[in-house]
């Protein structure tokens, strides 16, 4: 990866090589205040779609500038088809999940309000606004895409029946610390409950599903975002793009 | 675990039945004003070596107050033998780190400073404090050592050659993700990079150590804190107290 530029940034904007892009006041400021840039400097671009292209700075203004793309350093590599349901609890650790679901590589994202969270409301857009800065920190070319809150009771009601569902609750003390025995799926999704867990109703909904696979994350009670990570990691190492 | 009070206090204090507990300031405060327990209420005790008591308020006092242990509630369950060796960046990143390594299992915690670490100096008292909550929280009986912040080329000059360590590092890309061929060894420890990796004279050094078994996290770059979890998900799930 020596020659990708260390300097990452997403665009909302095709990438092809001699393609334009002109940026925002926010960006031009970034790159060329804080950053120093100057003209004929490297950036790499990634818009999600197009892979991970090399530009070169072609004007620096205080309030803006534009960069052309040359080539394309990196293809794009999506993750697994992986969702994060997760309960969003305190705002720290709600921006957590979603940097460290993106980093784990997650495909989406989503909010979800079980029995016992309290959170009415969560600003998709700040969420959304996480998960690009942290595709721009660990050199992914995909953003994963986060959902507005919604009710899991809805979610579960509405799901596809093909998706498997890998469900970690302290509750599941016995249950398998393995995915080895899973069933074979292209599909799958991660759900990690609130702080004080979830209700008996909801357990019994969920252990009552055919899509829904339990998993134990030992003996400790983890906290919310610790959890997405050790079950992101233990997908990913048995199922996913760590293997 | 119906059972165990929900309230959970670390103190510095032998524990066995009958024996009466002192409060600190600080505890009476946290009991009696913020949590408002009176006399006669039940609060787990733990002190790291004597498992789990279930304590009753003897004397609820707004500068202090008493305790009396009624029964032990759980054994002193220590984790496996490892450590954790992490080079500190920024606080809150570091508090975090101490955290998710309490709730994941470490039994030791070392702040290591290697060629890429900025960090002069740590706050030993206040990290080991962390650990202490993250054990009030997360239900554990045992409290992992912070260790003083130490050169990185010490700690492995002077390493216990029955030791095993795992070296997570962003530039092994290609090798193993999973410890199922890691040698059979009791006491282990997992080595986590700064942001910005190791040095090539690190990489090299540490390659060529015969006790050390390098591991891969993935095609993604990923902060010190989710490599921590990672890292300590991996072996738990496989060498471990979650299998």
């Amino acid at each position: 990866m020596s020659d990708r530029p260390k300097i990452r940034l997403y665009v909302d904007h095709a990438l092809q090589a001699g393609q334009t892009v002109e940026l925002s006041r926010d960006q031009a400021n970034y790159l060329f205040n804080v950053m120093r840039l100057g003209q004929g400097a490297e950036v790499a671009l990634f818009n999600g779609r197009d892979g991970e292209w090399r530009a070169l700075v072609a004007e620096a203004g205080k309030r803006g500038g534009s960069l052309v793309c040359d080539a394309q350093t990196a293809p794009l590599m999506p993750p697994p088809d992986l969702w994060l349901l997760f309960a969003p609890i305190k705002k720290a650790r709600t921006d957590f999940i979603v940097e460290k679901a993106t980093e784990m590589g997650a495909a989406r994202i989503i909010p979800v309000q079980t029995d016992f969270t309290n959170a009415e409301r969560i600003r998709q857009d700040r969420l959304q606004a996480h998960a690009i800065e942290a595709t721009e920190q660990c050199g992914g070319t995909f953003v994963p895409e986060v959902s507005d809150l919604q009710r899991l009771d809805r979610v579960l009601a509405d799901w596809p029946e093909d998706r498997g569902l890998i469900f970690a609750d302290e509750g599941l003390a016995g249950a398998d610390t393995s995915l080895a025995a899973a069933p074979r799926r292209q599909s799958w999704a991660i759900l990690i409950g609130p702080e004080g867990g979830f209700s008996e109703a909801e357990r019994a909904r969920l252990r009552g599903l055919p899509f829904v696979t339990p998993i134990a994350l030992g003996p400790r009670i983890l906290r919310a975002d610790t959890a997405a990570v050790a079950a992101l990691t233990l997908f990913q190492a048995s199922l996913g793009d760590w293997v």
